[in-house]
């Protein structure tokens, strides 16, 4: 049935760009020789006979048999077998086969292949009416509404489709709602459709995970309350677990959004995090069910936003148990363009964090604009705590490299939807790709991932590929400017939209452009950008040093001095760090003021530069993924130039100072870019 | 009183920039010595008193009386006086005087400055209900619908300043209302209305004309017929004449547009249109009145708009009267942003003819860009007719030089309303100025005039006059720069909307903003782009060869042969005279195509250039005028972006070739601009 619902999915969904990273090809003849022919092993043979591009007739052998070196569901790939603890495993090892020859890498001696992280999860934020909270790519494929009970082919051939696609880059669990959850979710009808689903994706190895709602037991089981330590609450929550196993044997687990943004949690009743998670964690400890807990939370009430999820979640350290997994964001604040990392990373000693990044580009131009998320993933995942000395990363904090956890995990916040090419942006893909490779191996380079997702999702559009000139004119032309165009694309998004540590200045409520304005009455004040940016007359920059909110002192104590000082701290979180004076002498030697003119500046030139980058490349793409690509740079560039006119004539009503007169003019007006929607506008 | 009205102007308009070029001094002491204190002379001693720049306590001696080198109102201006053949001459003499003294050109030899034209006339496009045809600086200054015959104190200072302005620059003559005549101006009423006008007027010496509706014998008068050679008709048009003259003694004729785009004119009864211009002639003649008859007719069946004015002029050459001046547009279609030369011009070697310019911006960004009009001017009044041999410039042809023409004169549609600074653009204000400076001197360079221009408009804001410090740095920063953009101006103007020889590829009615694809069914095809750009697969550009409509036979033999061959012709008037494939070789080397998108680039480019050059200005203009420079800089900014998107990615279509992927690529999309109008969009 499983190859049955593959081949109709060619009929419903013609367009290339449906394909992903896993184009057809026109294989090779290869002989697979397995001994156990299970489900996960069957599709490697037909992953391996349907794309196979290495020696022609050459021979593989498919292992299962333990290997203390593999860990988890990891491999080890040779010239010619693949062998793992697992069977999925062995899936795993083909598609990395199948990626090594689609990209010219030999396998030349026998390689291990372990994945960083155990659980590696797309979170959606899939509401059950099928819209998606900050979903840019249409409607839910998993919920519909009203008619959630009915599911059609056309339902499971899709949500083949995304299993198959998350296998193929180690993706192995799906939260398949959104963390600001409905009560509803926990329904019987819908309860029904989580078995579809899962039975679906279990087909590729993707475990399926809800997230829920803590006051449940009141608002779906009609209990008084939600009190965690409640002996009837506990009951309901067993006995609605329970129903759930009993649909879904290998059910991942829950996700848990509590006491955060008006979210009900166990401190509605004077309970701690801790008691919340823990008494779910009880409950779903014999089915080897986790709870991801997430540290995402803030209160209007304090100074510093940046701070609270640190001083909130610090002491609970040590008190979970150990199915409990802390979910983090992977900045202080909310997924912002740049942020420094969270300073609970390597802080929080004994408890598994996760950590968990955005791939919808909430805060980085929707589905309408070209930005590469693994240069800012990689930067955090390779960013230093110092907390146990040089080289302590957030990758090596949270992947049990230096703290030993039982649980490793991390979570990407999904991009997907209905829309034909999945994520919108055709460039969009390659952050849901980006992913699933950094959360298989977080030492992998962006470059690495881009050259890979290019030579996947492009290289069928080489004319020749037995031929080198003209494989090597492909990747000349091709190949080597667009990686360069996504390689630079999060550090132009930064310059023209919040450079120098510059954060959420953005627009009300759709955080599409800029807003640094915004500040309606009644809005509360750490929704709004001068909550942030604090620009005044005398400098721009949230003081958090010891003068300030002091959150330079959640970071360990060497990074916390090198960030404390104004001349230290790296440039790009000055003024996440710092409130420094218009005047401010950069390292370049220019002033803070020409140096952010000079940021926004070079985020409209970069666009522009990707621009002329992709309309030379119209031969090497097919024209739908053409055209959508040249339309959505054009509203880029036009954006950006919004973004920069906005930003430093708001700024530059408090500087005071000119935009150096070397650089290109402001083209809009203050005043208009403060009456327009910049989401409408630029439509 | 006049002096009265002068002052009185100080506290209704305290706008820097409704003081044009004619920004107050702190004068130092003069003598003047005149013997006759004529009005004339009165106001020349007054202007150099209050003006006075050069050596503190000079005796400057004004004396009218005839010299045989000084021709017309012209003098002759010596370290220590003022000689003139005439009243007004004096004054003139003064303004030059002065003008000399504030840009620091010293008089040192006496020195005889006389005028290129007798007549330097305005044509104001007022319509009698207040509004102006092709006018962007608000109403009219003369007419205001139902109040007509209501004078106020207000008009008269107005009228009066303006008269002041015309005066300092030389300019003699305005023609008071719309070429597109109602017969209304000639009512009892509206000729009360002239007379108040003219009497203010004529105190700066400038003379009253009135463009009349050739039908306003049946319209107006109620006759049966308007038919120039009907006895009745000329009865009433001498009666009317002799109402006018009982008026208004120096009254200066009549300016008259017929048979042109639905006008009446002779034409309607089997006459010619000099039958139509020599009745009027001689019914003026006793009054020493002009006719000013326009060549400005086209045929919407004709194949070739740019030929018609001369097919129908030439054969009438010799056949008008003395008192009758054909005035012709400096171009064959419509003040296009650049356009060959009209061939009339040299041709019609009995007749007087008059160059009409357009000062307002009908077709150059109407007040919203900046486009110093004099490089046009020059470019149009040194083209070489070769009609009498190298040399025989439209200037020559028409100044008397060439032909000794009893009458010469000169005509710029004005670009002059109730706006406080006159022109809605401060730099539209230099081409009203360029205009006068250009009717006086027609050999005067455009660099000339801009400086002039800027020194006058801006020099009172240097620190410190006396300082050659002060004025060096003045003179570095702001009066350098200004004058380079303005004088790149137009050139940028023609790059980003119609290089190469394309014109009238204008959004429909009002021509602002790109519309090469405008043509509604219904609307005459010479009112519509495709009919000039000719675009197709094949190539672009009209051809007016031999091979097509013929029009470069119009032109002096040697010229035609130069302008008949694509390869001879100069690239500026290429699409204007042939049709060539897209992939024809430009002088650089570059293809017709490339070098078009080179072009709108380049337009784009200068104009954002002109906003840098403007915007480290702050500090050398008031408040108001650089704010205003600066947001209409913006716009223009825009708006040249919208025209090359427009025009390159509509001709794309045709040309199927890439913009050379060097350049910036398109912001917009063709079917957004084709939906659009610019008018309302960028506003």
């Amino acid at each position: 049935m499983v190859i049955g619902l593959c081949q109709l999915s060619l009929f419903i969904k013609a367009q290339a760009d449906h394909d992903l990273w896993l184009k057809k090809v026109t294989p090779l003849p290869v002989n697979i020789v397995a001994a156990q022919k299970t489900n996960f092993v069957n599709l490697a043979i037909q992953a391996l006979q349907q794309n196979w591009r290495g020696k022609a007739n050459a021979t593989v052998t498919l292992l299962v048999k333990q290997d203390v070196d593999i860990k988890d569901d990891g491999f080890k790939l040779a010239p010619n077998s693949i062998q793992a603890n697992n069977h999925i495993g062995i899936l795993y090892g083909a598609y990395e086969l199948l990626r090594r020859q689609q990209t010219g890498q030999l396998v030349n001696n026998a390689e291990i292949v372990n994945p960083s992280y155990q659980q590696r999860i797309l979170n959606h934020w899939d509401n059950l009416d099928g819209s998606i909270e900050r979903g840019y790519a249409g409607k839910s494929i998993f919920w519909k509404g009203d008619k959630t009970t009915t599911i059609t082919n056309n339902d499971s051939i899709l949500w083949l489709e995304y299993a198959k696609a998350n296998a193929s880059i180690g993706i192995n669990g799906s939260v398949l709602n959104n963390v600001n959850a409905s009560p509803q979710i926990l329904s019987a009808d819908n309860l029904q459709r989580l078995k579809a689903i899962a039975d679906v994706l279990r087909t590729y190895g993707i475990k399926s995970y809800l997230a829920i709602n803590f006051s449940s037991p009141v608002r779906l089981g009609g209990l008084k309350t939600s009190d965690p330590l409640d002996a009837n609450v506990i009951q309901w929550w067993k006995t609605k677990t329970k129903e759930i196993y009993d649909l879904v044997p290998d059910f991942g687990g829950f996700l848990v959004k509590a006491n955060s943004e008006g979210q009900p949690g166990p401190q509605d009743f004077g309970r701690t995090h801790a008691d919340g998670a823990n008494m779910l964690a009880d409950i779903v400890k014999p089915y080897n069910g986790l709870v991801m807990w997430r540290a995402f939370v803030y209160n209007p009430n304090d100074k510093d936003r940046a701070k609270q999820a640190y001083n909130e979640f610090l002491p609970l350290d040590g008190m979970f148990k150990d199915n409990v997994i802390v979910q983090v964001k992977n900045g202080p604040i909310d997924f912002q363009p740049r942020e420094p990392f969270s300073p609970l990373f390597g802080a929080m000693k004994q408890t598994p964090l996760m950590p968990e990044v955005q791939v919808t580009q909430e805060y980085l131009g929707h589905s309408q604009q070209l930005v590469f998320l693994s240069s800012l993933w990689e930067e955090f995942l390779k960013s230093d705590t110092y907390q146990q000395g040089k080289g302590s990363t957030v990758a090596r904090c949270t992947d049990g490299s230096i703290y030993n956890q039982k649980n490793t995990a991390i979570a990407g916040v999904a991009n997907i939807g209905l829309d034909t090419n999945w994520c919108g942006h055709p460039f969009a893909q390659a952050n849901w790709y980006a992913f699933g490779r950094l959360a298989w191996n977080n030492t992998l380079t962006s470059e690495q991932i881009a050259h890979e997702w290019l030579q996947q999702t492009f290289s069928n559009n080489i004319s020749d590929k037995n031929n080198p000139l003209a494989v090597n004119n492909w990747e000349r032309n091709f190949l080597n400017p667009v990686k360069k165009m996504m390689l630079q694309s999060h550090e132009a998004a930064v310059n023209y939209s919040m450079p120098l540590g510059l954060h959420h200045i953005f627009a009300g409520n759709h955080h599409y452009g800029p807003g640094p304005w915004y500040a309606p009455k009644g809005v509360r004040v750490d929704w709004t950008p001068p909550y942030y940016h604090q620009a005044a007359t005398n400098g721009i920059g949230f003081n958090r040093t010891v003068t300030g909110s002091n959150a330079v002192n959640q970071y360990q104590q060497t990074l916390a001095a090198t960030l404390n000082h104004a001349n230290t701290c790296p440039e790009m979180y000055l003024l996440w760090f710092h409130h420094v004076p218009w005047n401010f002498k950069m390292k370049s030697g220019k002033t803070l003021w020409d140096q952010l003119c000079y940021h926004y500046n070079s985020g409209v030139k970069q666009v522009r530069q990707f621009q002329k980058v992709w309309d030379a490349l119209e031969d090497y793409v097919d024209k739908n993924t053409f055209a959508t690509v040249q339309s959505k740079l054009k509203r880029q560039v036009k954006d950006a130039q919004v973004y920069k006119d906005a930003c430093l004539l708001y700024f530059q009503q408090y500087s005071k100072m000119p935009i150096p007169y070397e650089l290109e003019r402001p083209v809009y007006d203050l005043q208009l870019l403060q009456s327009i929607d910049m989401l409408e506008v630029n439509r």
